[in-house]
This record gives structure tokens, sequence and C-alpha cells, in this order.
């Protein structure tokens, strides 16, 4: 039996997983021999077991070139705390194979994107990553071509590059079919809308949870009604001042679906200054998942997932699937499910 | 006139400086030859005039070899949300100088930091800052002496080697004198505590708020009542109840200092429930001036900054000045100011 609690070898993962001790490696050194079934069977072994390779010096000495595995160049997602957990996904696949990542933070400047590529593949990476903010088309690159790259949470305009993002129309759409669940027919939605103009914007993320919204209330027969619709700028005072105006209609919603989580933090004051509980008057869903907010919240927030970890995870595990620079350019979308708490 | 909206060039910034060209070049390639004063001014030019290096391909081939400056190390930094900022603060220094910087982050273990460290020494990093998720001392790395470096938001225990750290009490300090000044005198205060036990910890933010906080009440004559300090384990349920425990006392406090913005969350869910406004009934300060939470909820919270950015920023220019491998080890101290909203 292979105790769960101590600290892991290679033993323990071919004992679990039924395999010899160098089919473990042949995983671990991404060799193209070994079967996908066989494969996926390790490797849910290795995140069971949360499996770390030796990274001592000895280790690295005999083997320093395999040391740096990928180059993770981002828009500005390691500088804002909004999406984060994708470094997370993408570094603990990575750490799982002994590997360690080098980051590069580029803003939105093209020419800087173009040398953190440039530094990263002198730098002798196996393959790039990269990872946009928020959902959103960007910009192909031109030396992309010359290593393994996945897009994760933006995607080509051309569809030139395979490419990672959430599946925002299922997002929508749980978050709907939830309150629908409840009973809820009048439903709020504060979408996210362009900074400071409060229009639809062009965004993947408020097209495609409104496709969703709309769609739950198809499946339940319940009429769209745009006067339910608002879209914010995301600043605090038009999150407030939207849910106010949503609770003062002579027909108000009997629940709210708020763009963001942040939304909801404007959403949950102006139910406060209302005197409206949480939810037992109002039902409230966010979105995003942004767990300081969701999980700290009072009551905490019925919210869905954006899945950040999921993404940075599957760019990694498709590199190193070897399909980089094979196939047709693969566009995945990766489920949005619901967190259900205490607040819907 | 140099205009300030448009692209800038090195000829701007030198007169702009009242310095020649070449003194420009020098201050960004970091000679030695020149003096503080007016190294420091051509660098407050280049903040002011946001003032990035062509980082173009052809650039890039002249100079490749100084493209790529520091490699920063980080426990969790960018796998979680909290102080990204201190990213932001290195990057944006080294930018100003057209370089770009790698990052990894090692989680806690010790082997993967050393790889990191190898991986970073490997590909010509010029030196090397160690980023710390949250206030902490931290075991010096072996290689370190190999390279300047310096450690941030972190300090070696036997202070062996630079730092740069919050100053705790200044924050504690801060926050409440701001409470004195607008007139309260029973001031709670829900520290923060051990994960799960609710006492003190060894923590320096911990303990260096608490000091600033009883400094403060001293100034104005107000004796320290235990009874009005409280650790929480930073669950969003503890949180709420330390609030409500407060507010039921006998003679409960009039404000509310929480140890950080997250304990803000429930802290205001709390005060909702038992019907109380903020902050005219009850005034609340946070700590962190964590954005999303600070400048998200309603009303919008006063809190004190961590200086997370000027941390990062200080890193870059203490081992841009030359003076990390020669003078005693640094500790800096950076000062946590007050930022005035509406909760207080």
């Amino acid at each position: 039996m292979v105790d769960l609690d101590r600290k892991h070898n290679i033993e323990d993962i071919a004992e679990l997983a039924g395999v010899s001790r160098g089919t473990v490696s042949r995983v671990l050194n991404n060799h193209p021999s070994v079967s996908d079934h066989t494969r996926q069977k390790v490797l849910d072994v290795i995140e069971k077991l949360n499996y770390r390779p030796n990274f001592s010096a000895r280790h690295m000495r005999t083997d320093s070139s395999n040391l740096v595995g990928f180059g993770l160049i981002t828009d500005e997602v390691i500088t804002t705390p909004y999406a984060v957990e994708m470094i997370r996904g993408a570094q603990e696949a990575l750490w799982a194979r002994g590997k360690v990542m080098l980051v590069v933070n580029a803003g939105y400047d093209a020419d800087l994107t173009e040398a953190s590529l440039e530094a990263l593949l002198e730098r002798r990476v196996e393959g790039i990553i990269y990872a946009a903010m928020y959902h959103r088309p960007v910009d192909v690159l031109p030396q992309a071509a010359s290593v393994p790259i996945v897009l994760t949470n933006c995607f080509a305009a051309d569809r030139s590059l395979p490419s990672v993002v959430p599946d925002e129309v299922s997002g929508g759409y749980a978050a709907t079919k939830h309150l629908l669940e409840k009973g809820h027919r009048r439903i709020g939605f504060i979408n996210l809308g362009d900074t400071g103009r409060g229009v639809p914007p062009p965004l993947p993320a408020s097209n495609g949870r409104l496709e969703g919204y709309q769609k739950a209330l198809r499946e339940y027969g319940v009429a769209f009604d745009p006067a339910l619709l608002h879209y914010t700028n995301q600043t605090p005072e038009c999150n407030y001042r939207l849910s106010c105006d949503l609770m003062r209609m002579s027909d108000p919603p009997t629940a709210i679906f708020c763009g963001n989580d942040r939304t909801a933090l404007g959403c949950y004051g102006a139910l406060s200054d209302l005197g409206l509980r949480v939810p037992e008057q109002v039902a409230v869903v966010g979105f995003d998942n942004f767990k300081d907010i969701a999980d700290g919240l009072w009551p905490p927030l019925t919210t869905v997932q954006l899945p950040h970890y999921e993404m940075g995870k599957w760019a990694v595990e498709y590199l190193l699937s070897g399909r980089g620079i094979q196939d047709e350019p693969v566009q995945q979308l990766i489920d949005c499910p619901l967190v259900v708490r205490e607040s819907a």
C-alpha cells in the first residue's frame, strides 16, 4: 500500500498506476512511445499524490538542460490579481515533470512582447504559453511559429494558433439556470460594459455570458426583459447605482446576476442600504470566483468559476503532448461551472 | 518644449533633466561614473515621461546581452493575488532601462527555490530579487552570494542580505491615528492570527500593526483595552463573528480596525446584519489596500497601503545602484500610508 501522506517516488506512482517504473519515467520525460491512455493514468496518479520530482542540485547537475520547460509570457497576468491561477495551473503541471517555468510580463506593448519572446527563445525554452489577463483576441506573434505555442485566455483573431479559453456561454447559463431552479423568474443582469460608457462592449466575456443568460431563460420559458439588463463600467459607484436602479423598478427582480464578483461588492452594498437581505429577499450570483471576494463576502457569494487553473494546466499538457506544431490549431473551450455558496 | 503626450527619446530626457545625452545613456546602462544626484534627476524625468527604451528587434540584435536584467524568484507572489504590485514595481523600473525581467515561482520548496536560482543564474541575470507573498523571515539561499540579491517583503533571519519590507508599525499607527483624529476612543482591532487558532502569531505584520495601534493610543492618552483586541484566523466566518462579538459588548467600539481588507468584508457583512451603517454608526479601516476589495466595497474602504509597488521598485534601484555587494546589507523599511476613502 502507498501511504498518501509521505513523500513519494517513482515507484509509488508505478505501483498505483499499475505500470513499470520505466513507463512513469517516459511519461515524466514526455516520451512519445507512451499511449494516451497510459499517459493519462500516470498523470492522474501524479496529481493524486501531489508528486514532485527531485529538484535537488544533484539532479540538476546531471540534467540541467532539461530543467527549464516552458516560457510563459503574459500581458499583465502576474501584475494584476485576476488570473494568477493560470500561472499556478501551468506551473504545477510543469513541476510534476521536474521542470521550471520562466515567466515574463510584457504589458500590452508589441515591441516588449516581441523582446520577451526573443529573450525566452534565446534561453532554450521548449514551448511558449502566451496568457492574457482577460479573454480577448490577440495579434499573432511573428516568431511564434519557431516553437510550439498555446494562447491561454486569448485567441488569434484568425485562429491560426492553438488556444484555450473559458466557455463564457456555459458560465452565464449555469448562473441563470441555478436562479431559475430556485424559482426566480425576474432575474436582473448587471453585465460587464465598456469603462465609463455602460454600453455593450465587444468582449467575449460579456457577449458569451449574455448568450448563456438568454439560453437559460428560453429553456424555462421566461421572456427576456431588456429592462432587467444593465451594463456596468465596473466602478463601485456604477455597480452600486445599477443595483439600486434594479431594486427600485416597479416590478423589481428577486435575483441579480452580477457580471463579475467585484460587481457583487457594489450590489451587496446597495442591498444593505435598501435594507434587503441576501439571499432571503434578493439572491445574488457573481462571476469569476475571485476567491478573496467570493469567499470573503458575508454571506459568501455563489458564483461561476473562471477556469484559470484548468486553462494553464491544459496549455502545458497540450504542449507536452507534442500536438502543438502538428495538427490543426485547436480552439479549446473550458467549462465555467457554478460554485454554490450562500448568496443564492 | 517637450510634448508629454508623444513617444519620447533620450534627447527629451536629456533636455528635461538638463544633462547631456551621454549622461542619460550612462544612467540607463547603470554606469558608475554618474553621481547619485544626477542619476536621481534623470530617473525622475524617465518616470515622469513614462519613458520606455526601444525594445524593437533591431535594438535587441545590437544589444541583446543587455536585454535581460534581473531574475525575480517568488514563493507564490505570481500565483496569488496579494502582492502582484511588487512585480509591477520591479518590472517598470527595469523596463525604464530597456531590460526584461525573468520571473520564476518556486513555492515554499527549498529544492525548487535552489533550482530556480540556478536556472536564472545560468541564464545570465545581473541580479536576483527574492520576493515573498507575505512579510516574513526566510532562509538564506546558499548561492545568493554569487550575484547581487535583494530580499523583498522578507528578510534573512540573520540579516546577512539586503532587504526591503513594509514598516508595519507605521501602518498600524496611521490607521489608528486617523480614527483617533475623527474622535473615536473605543477602537476595536481585529488583528491577523494564526489560521484556525485565533492567537497572536509570530508574524511581523501582526506584531508591527499592534505596536502601531498601541503607539497611537498612547499618544492620545487612550488606555489600551485588551477586550477590544481579537485575532482572526481569516476565514469569513471568523471575521464576521469577531465583528459581531465586538459590537455586542456592553461598551462596544465606535470604530473597527481590520487587520486586512478581507477582514473588512466580513466586518461589513456583520454590521449590515446588525443594522449598523458604515461610517455613520461604525467606522471601519482596513489594511493592504487590496484594490479590488477596498475600492470595490460600498462604501469604499479607508485602508492602509502595503507598499508593494514601492518595494519592487526599490529593490531594482538598489541593485542597479551597485550597492548590492559592497556595503552593509541594508534593511530598508518602506512607509505604509493611509488611503482615505469613505468608511472612516
